[in-house]
């Protein structure tokens, strides 16, 4: 059918580019035959652990949005292809935190559970990622915790999730994993999962009496792995956070936690004029006290400036090894000075390349909206 | 021929454009056969001053890397179509200078000179803007003044322009006007055609002992204004400053003035970690200064936050009058605290409408290379 002919010419392709770049692979020509035979017979192959770790090593460094690749090599690939059960994804992955965090010294990582197969789909994780806080909505219409979450944390309520008996702003959701057979089932996270730091800022005394806090690895966990024309919806990967992402999108955003209008109270700014420049100054202490925290914590951060640096030193060294580097501005540049930083000022192409972690739409549904199910 | 046919296209389109939201003008059908005879007889038409005031203002509201757009009704159009000669053109610009400054109350103004015609080709200003500052190479490799105009610097020079006895880092370059005649020719800004803002720090009393100072009006000359098949490609316009684009950017970047080191190192920052963002707090107090300058000089400018919500109030006009606002994400998303914006957290579509502004890369590069001549 078409299908097939479309897994054949992906898998062809995939294994070229693997074979290409790894010079001590087994011989191509047999590989791809036994591939070919194998998508004759199943609809779909097997990777080697080889294939499968370059695979999603590539899918990083192909990812237009990342600006922390250039340490793809060192992508950690947990195999876990055998585990396909609602409640083994969930302990795998809760594992995963922990290994991820290696006691603060995080390293980059991937979970990659079941693929799609003809015969069998593979797991889903509704969780945008494995550690999100819940947003409750408020009689007076405000929320408490993550407004990202408020319809997620409600429809799990719905589903039959408790809530702590004293909600708080930081309340780790439980984990939802799908799978044909048992439907979304709901895990709560173990304590020792989830590591978190308490925010604290470097000058300002009364930062820390906010009681704010963040989690110490971001583990993204709706997107699709796709290596080969082999589709793995369950394959939960983490680097460490860039500090621009918890202190200016997750705590700065108006749709988010929203703290600059705290803080600039706080810190006694004149918030009645845009001109003093209120927000800005609030903004750069929010993220301060994010750096700040972590690696007072002993947690792997990175701030924006050191990362575009870094990011410009990856693209050399691809295009020295005649690869393109898709790239996609919007996403690259960071929201924090951006024209402070180099990778503000040049032009990137943002062509898709495969292997890659694809975010489908009704992953996305799910993890915002929490449904509907994958397998009504 | 091919050409006169693309002019017959884009008029009649834009002659409809213009009979469709102007009430008052007269019928279209008299007006479209009238201009289809003009153009065969010349090869091109004579916009009615309604008609050009139209296509200027809808220029702008076509262009989707002005974040500035709700006063697009606003624009003040002098008709100077009839001005050519490279002494004339350098005289209404230093008019224009003036007259859009209006004592600091700053009007959007834009001078439209003689169009490109079969006939004659229109004249051509060099400059990016109207006021800029020159560039000097230092023996040690440093620039003294504006980087970016270091190449258009030593080129005038070399065409015989004489800097001050004593260069500084804030010396009004010389206007170049080049006709098909004359060949480029330099006129120096007489003094009162450039009014600047001597820059200080509404609480860090050294910041006005850097002497750094920005001019009033940014008046952009290197734009090709495309109206219903003719070109003008001498016609200046101007807004109001935001102040990122002299905060952020001209004073900011790595690349113009670079001053958020040394700003740093006033403020007595940390300068030896990226994590202590340095650089975002020297930039915000920079942003600051200059917001404070102006509005302390009476000179009009905006902030960074108020025109993002403006903008957003723009769309939804636009929108509800039926019509597509083409936006550059990349462009209107502001250089500082791009999340805080409202206009970060939103897709827009970039398609060219005209008429518009539009930037050819000789023109581009006659401004920052200082040459070739457009009639050589
Ligand atoms: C090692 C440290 C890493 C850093 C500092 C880093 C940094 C970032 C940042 C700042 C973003 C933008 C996030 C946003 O604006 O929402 C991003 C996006 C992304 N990164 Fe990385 N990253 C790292 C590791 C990784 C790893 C290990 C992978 C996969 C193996 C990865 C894949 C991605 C993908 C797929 C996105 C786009 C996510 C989306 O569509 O929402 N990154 N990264
Ligand atoms: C009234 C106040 C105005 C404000 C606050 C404003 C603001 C801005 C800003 C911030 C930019 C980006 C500049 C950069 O990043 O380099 C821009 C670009 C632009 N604006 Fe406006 N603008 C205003 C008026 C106007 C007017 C009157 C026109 C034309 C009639 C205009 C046409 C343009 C064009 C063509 C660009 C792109 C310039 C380029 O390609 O370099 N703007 N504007």
């Amino acid at each position: 059918s078409a299908d097939i002919e479309v897994v054949r010419a992906a898998a062809r392709e995939f294994l070229e580019l693997f074979h290409g770049e790894s010079p001590r692979a087994e011989r191509l020509g047999p590989r791809i035959a036994a591939v070919m035979r194998e998508i004759e017979l199943t609809g779909t192959y097997w990777h080697t652990a080889e294939e499968l770790a370059f695979g999603a090593r590539v899918a990083w460094r192909n990812n237009a949005r990342c600006i922390g690749r250039l340490y793809w090599r060192s992508l950690q690939v947990r195999d876990l292809r055998t585990v396909s059960g609602a409640g083994d994804v969930a302990g795998s992955c809760f594992d995963h935190l922990q290994v991820a965090h290696n006691g603060g010294k995080i390293r980059p990582m991937i979970s990659v559970f079941a693929p799609e197969t003809p015969a069998r789909p593979a797991p889903r994780i509704w969780n945008e990622q494995l550690v999100r806080y819940a947003g409750y909505e408020q009689p007076d219409g405000r929320v408490l915790g993550d407004p990202r979450y408020r319809t997620f944390t409600s429809e799990l309520v719905q589903r039959g999730w408790q809530p702590p008996d004293v909600p708080g702003a930081f309340d780790v959701l439980p984990l939802v994993v799908e799978t044909v057979e048992e439907g979304p089932q709901m895990f709560q996270l173990p304590r020792q999962a989830v590591h978190e730091v308490p925010l604290e800022h470097p000058e300002l005394a009364w930062f820390a009496e906010l009681g704010l806090r963040w989690h110490a690895v971001p583990v993204i966990s709706n997107n699709r792995l796709v290596i080969g024309g082999v589709s793995y919806p369950a394959a939960p990967f983490n680097g460490w956070y860039m500090g621009t992402e918890i202190g200016a999108r997750n705590l700065g955003d108006s749709d988010r936690y929203a703290l600059v209008p705290e803080i600039a109270e706080q810190m006694g700014l004149d918030t009645s004029d845009e001109a003093t420049l209120w927000r800005d100054r609030a903004l750069v202490e929010l993220n301060r006290a994010v750096l700040h925290s972590f690696t007072a914590n002993g947690v792997s951060i990175t701030d924006h400036h050191t990362e575009s640096r870094r990011f410009l030193i990856h693209l050399e060294r691809e295009e020295r090894a005649g690869r393109r580097c898709p790239a996609d501005w919007t996403w690259i540049v960071p929201p924090l000075s951006g024209s402070q930083t180099p990778v503000f000022h040049r032009y990137y192409t943002a062509e898709t390349q495969l292997p890659n972690y694809l975010t489908d739409p009704d992953a996305t549904h799910r993890s915002l909206q929490g449904g509907p199910p994958a397998f009504p």
